[in-house]
């Protein structure tokens, strides 16, 4: 396996995201997002992991979840899960992590609206910080949002069902990039 | 992207896995799972999922998750979702999975315990059906369950925390079992 020489960052945003309707909403930050999202991220050293969401009270609660481990018994219990919280970072918008970061800006989607995509294996040769970024509910609501460098390409399956949860998207992006 | 011509089915067992400190114990099925499973599953034409748990009532609560989908308002407003959950099926022991699909079994581990691991790509030239076995908690205990056809290799990643959740795990090795 090589080690990819981009610096990738990750976002999930959950707003502006779209319902099953195609209105625009903002979901809840959950805890099994949380944990999934930071352990992927540190196994394939993608580092900050970004939970974008307007409301201070979710904040709050995703500390509270990270305070366990990072402050609390967790941490000393399975220091593996405390290295991994390490890198999750809250903003209130994509446009403050943009800004911080800095990074190409690739957005991800199981129907891309955009006419050309990028295989996800393309961004380990790219030379600077490369933030992906996806989207919870139904996905970005990318009209209210930056306009991004580009789309990654879809996870093509091989069956019927074509919607992968967030979590199993971002493992099989992050594993394709180091292979 | 190559259809595999092995015929893969999934089991995530509850019963015996182990906790942190080695012992013996039995973890809930839990909503999350249940949907993950299935979804990463359909998209990768694996099936059908067996979710292996003792206890009756555990296999009423999946049932009761399943057939607000399978039955109720939740597939008509999400036909995708009632189409992978159709493929999940419970079972009180993986021997009895074992006995019902006649498969080669493979189990996995962030550390397996043999000497010679299969990668698992090999797997798509096999012959015949083979069982992916996932376990929860910290992994299969595989002293109280039956000796498998072998262990799959372990997903390495490239940053310094080994452990993945077993939604991720299931969702890498299948994407690359199909590629």
């Amino acid at each position: 396996m090589n080690q990819s020489s981009a610096r990738i960052s990750i976002a999930l945003v959950h707003h502006p995201v779209l319902d099953r309707g195609g209105e625009t909403i903002t979901t809840a930050v959950t805890s099994m997002d949380v944990h999934d999202f930071a352990r992927t991220c540190a196994m394939y050293d993608a580092s900050p992991v970004y939970f974008v969401h307007p409301a201070p009270g979710m904040h709050a609660m995703a500390n509270d979840i990270c305070g366990y481990w990072l402050e609390g018994a967790g941490g000393k219990r399975n220091p593996g899960r405390k290295q991994s919280l390490e890198n999750l970072r809250l903003s209130y918008s994509l446009e403050e992590v943009i800004e911080q970061t800095g990074a190409d800006v690739w957005y991800t989607s199981a129907s891309p609206p955009a006419t050309a995509t990028t295989p996800i294996e393309e961004l380990a040769g790219m030379a600077g910080s490369q933030l992906i970024v996806f989207g919870t509910g139904w996905g970005l609501d990318h009209h209210r949002l930056p306009t991004p460098n580009g789309w990654l390409s879809a996870i093509e399956g091989i069956g019927k069902v074509r919607h992968l949860s967030v979590r199993a998207a971002l493992a099989i992006y992050l594993d394709r990039l180091t292979r």
